[in-house]
């Protein structure tokens, strides 16, 4: 597969194309060792532990159940930072405006950005403002990038050994199907489905500072829970095994995800984290995020197996084997 | 003037309206001694003298005489950290691309990110693609974020004193009527007006490090030199005075805005700064930037008056004296 002459939604899934556009197009030209890691964000060399991630938000609706394009933009962004073992501290915060926006809406989305800074503890030190013609955007696109300071080095997928347990925080796909419900205007069905966006800093402070061995963390937004441990997989060479009957996913989200002809391991989380740890500190690990708010639920959902060199097998309810591959197409564009 | 219920493109034009929309519906929710100073960029309290800013580039058309969206990207950045005392390291690049694009234009500017971080000696660590769909956007988006070290503290528009000389680094609005040409499809006359993007980061340290007394430096980009003077008047609370007849303007430039309907003083420039320097150092000053490529043709056109309180006055070539507001309206929307 190569990268097509025009680009496609595709390219935007967080899958295969968004992978491949990278690799060909965007790392061979600015190629570092801080960058080549594809990580959610980036440690810096010789610059005092510092952590650096950006992300920008491209979600419609603006407004969904669960949050906004507001909260989600400060919770991505600090989450990435958590993800590399880092405590972020600051953001910076840059709107591209489609003219006609209803300033209400931007009140509320700046309410909620305050919301989100001051409860993840993160302040927004710097910002920009640009207005762009009607039909030139789609309301709000909001980028944030954040500094953090890393607390917990070395994380990263190539440290997964074999047998290692693969855990997911709490329910899979709440955003992904919220959202995706939102769009289709089917919010009245009981308004059940909420996106779980939340930050991840206390979380992932809880289990990094546990005592458990832990491997690698990141959180499975655009592409979901199977594009995170593909990318895993890949980045160890190691092969993962998934067993379906231990994903926690909500009655609710199953419901809609068949409504619409989603699979929930490809919906988007916005607060959840994937942690690789050792077999032998699971229960630890597991034990310290079940004590945090947003690890609640949290559940071993696979292991590390050596055998099937950089697949990802899920085990099904039925027992049988289905090998998952990083998102091709684009189920959810904008998402997130 | 309060701010309207819906938001127009005036309020992206970098001038009035800009203002009075971060003044109002964004700093008080977010308000902390770093964003409040509203610089180029934010020093960071406590983070070991880091300087972090933002920038999102909406440029239409995505090339143009004399750079293109990547370029001005890059440049942008690392000019605001410059304008701040630091020397940029770190860039995040953050990309959102209309479905549509072609791939042939995204090489083109990723191409043109290479050559100026490597120009700028900036390093790409991280970033994000995001696809959106036809009609929401223009084609493509760049935002960047930058880290840089603070190697000239304490400057800041609040340190000027009567007296001080204004000094322009070079001609004034070659960005701003380069891209109004292109956008007007009048490539055709010559192509002798060119953006002036380029990075400032060697023209501000030499400046920096010359011994003349530098009270503040900023990039005259959205609303021109007319805006930047007024924001520094405003934050200082003392007057300027600016000299026409000093004010250096490319012969073609100023063809142009006759022709365009613009005012130089308030079009766009993407490679000059403005300092204040005290007045028995401006020749020192002026000595170090005409010494670097960006800064040859430095000229002061302007000083810092007790008299007009917050008030900047244009001497006029006739003899006149006109106050300078800061830009009311869109004049250029879009153009970095």
């Amino acid at each position: 597969m190569s990268v097509d002459e025009i680009i496609t939604l595709d390219y935007g899934s967080g899958g295969k194309k968004t992978s491949r556009l990278i690799s060909d197009e965007i790392l061979p030209r600015l190629e570092n060792p801080a960058l080549s890691e594809l990580g959610d964000g980036a440690v810096l060399p010789g610059a005092d532990r510092l952590v650096f991630s950006t992300d920008s938000f491209v979600v419609t609706p603006l407004f969904f159940p669960g949050g906004d394009i507001g909260k989600l933009a400060v919770c991505g962004t600090v989450n990435d930072i958590a993800m590399c073992g880092g405590e972020a501290k600051y953001l910076s915060l840059s709107l591209i405006i489609e003219e006609g926006l209803p300033v209400a809406d931007l009140r509320r989305v700046m309410d909620s950005v305050q919301r989100a800074a001051a409860g993840a503890g993160v302040q927004v030190v710097t910002g920009d403002t640009k207005v762009v013609e009607r039909s030139r955007g789609d309301g709000l696109y909001i980028n944030t990038a954040g500094i953090g300071f890393l607390r917990h080095p070395g994380l990263s997928p190539k440290n997964m050994c074999e047998g290692d347990a693969v855990i997911l925080s709490g329910t899979a796909g709440d955003h992904g199907a919220a959202v995706m419900l939102a769009r289709g205007g089917l919010l009245d069905a009981g308004e059940a489905v909420e996106s779980d966006c939340a930050a991840l800093g206390a979380l992932a402070e809880a289990v990094l500072s546990s005592g458990a061995e832990v491997r690698c963390l990141r959180d499975p937004t655009r592409g979901g829970v199977a594009t995170t441990l593909c990318e895993f997989a890949e980045s160890s060479g190691l092969g993962m095994e998934l067993f379906e009957t231990d994903i926690p996913v909500r009655p609710a989200v199953r419901a809609a995800c068949s409504l619409l002809g989603l699979d929930v391991l490809y919906c988007a989380n916005e607060g959840k984290l994937l942690a690789v740890v050792s077999a032998e500190t699971a229960e630890t690990a597991l034990a310290a995020m079940r004590a945090t708010d947003a690890g609640r639920d949290a559940a071993v959902i696979g292991r590390v197996s050596g055998a099937d060199g950089g697949r990802v097998v899920l085990r099904t309810a039925a027992g049988g084997g289905r090998i998952l591959q990083k998102l091709a197409g684009a189920q959810l564009p904008r998402i997130c």
